[in-house]
């Protein structure tokens, strides 16, 4: 009988094989032979899955990704409390890199945007940055119309504006964080969101 | 006699061949062989002035502070005429990476903090990166100052609290133009802009 290999289990493996390798020593130090020695296999096992580096990668951003969409997912299913601006405000401290995974998801997003950024012309990694951003400027998309419905926002605001303007704000409050952890404190993010969020109130 | 070597302008040769490398092939490619190569040097003649890949990014790093100061410097060089609230504009989207020199430039910043983020400890790349980011910071007070001064601020604002938003917002929007620039055009952060200084005004 032939063995049957759970492709699904094995992506997975892999998965979390990449990331304590990123964890450890930045999205840099991800190869297809850092992580197959990670995960204990041979680099040609890792290989049948990721051939190249760029696949591996791509596959470390749909992780991001995948992470990011859980833990927004596991606040829809607590039970919404407070008003809404405290619920809003609780969304967007779950995408700014205030813990350590986070800070590992985060630094993996700029590591992939600098290194796509270098690349010219169509395909490749630059194409999946968009499909990744896109997915926070849904979230504040969301909110926006969320507040609007519940008449907590000021009248006359163009929502599709207030969604890029919110998503510019939190994405610049993730670099700060990153880069001067000691300035840009979860504290100093915490007020400069309720601030932006109360300049929207009617 | 003595050769009589001008350590300035070759510092100045090496910074020209490097900013070449950097907008031609990313920062990812700039080495000290790549860049002796670029400037006809030997790779000895570099490592004399940058003995490693770590100097020559802080080397890169500088020049980009430099000359995002010098063009910040070029503004208030023009006579200002508009509104303080247009002055601001202008400063702020000078900073942007709306033309292929400033995109450049922030890639290269980019670059530069994802690298860092993978280090551990003090010491290295991670220790420039607070001193460049205050650079913008401090601007972003100036400009907030400014408005405070002239009256066209809403009472009650906390300056410092503005300022860093304005300065996460500036980011989060350099950001958006460098992974998107198809959605986050030059119209549409002038629109955004707009839209987060007329939030301030009394």
């Amino acid at each position: 009988m032939p063995k049957i290999v759970d492709h699904e289990a094995r992506r997975a493996e892999i998965a979390e094989a990449l990331w304590r390798v990123v964890r450890r020593d930045g999205i840099g130090g991800a190869s297809v032979r850092t992580v197959a020695a990670e995960a204990g296999w041979s680099p040609g096992a890792v290989r049948y899955y990721f051939p190249d580096q760029e696949g591996l990668l791509n596959f470390a951003m749909d992780l991001v990704s995948r992470r990011v969409r859980e833990r927004i997912g596991a606040i829809e299913a607590i039970e919404a409390t407070g008003t809404l601006t405290e619920i809003a405000l609780r969304y967007l401290e779950e995408v700014i890199p205030l813990d350590s995974e986070r800070e590992a998801e985060f630094e993996t997003w700029l590591s992939f945007i600098a290194q796509a950024l270098t690349e010219t012309g169509a395909g490749g990694l630059r194409d999946h940055l968009g499909p990744v951003q896109d997915g926070l400027l849904e979230l504040c998309q969301s909110l926006i119309t969320a507040l609007s419905d519940g008449n907590t926002l000021r009248a006359g605001l163009d929502l599709q504006l207030e969604a890029e303007r919110l998503h510019a704000l939190v994405d610049g409050l993730a670099l700060h964080v990153a880069v001067q952890p000691g300035r840009t404190t979860p504290a100093r993010v915490h007020q400069i969101l309720i601030a932006h969020l109360e300049t929207l109130q009617p």
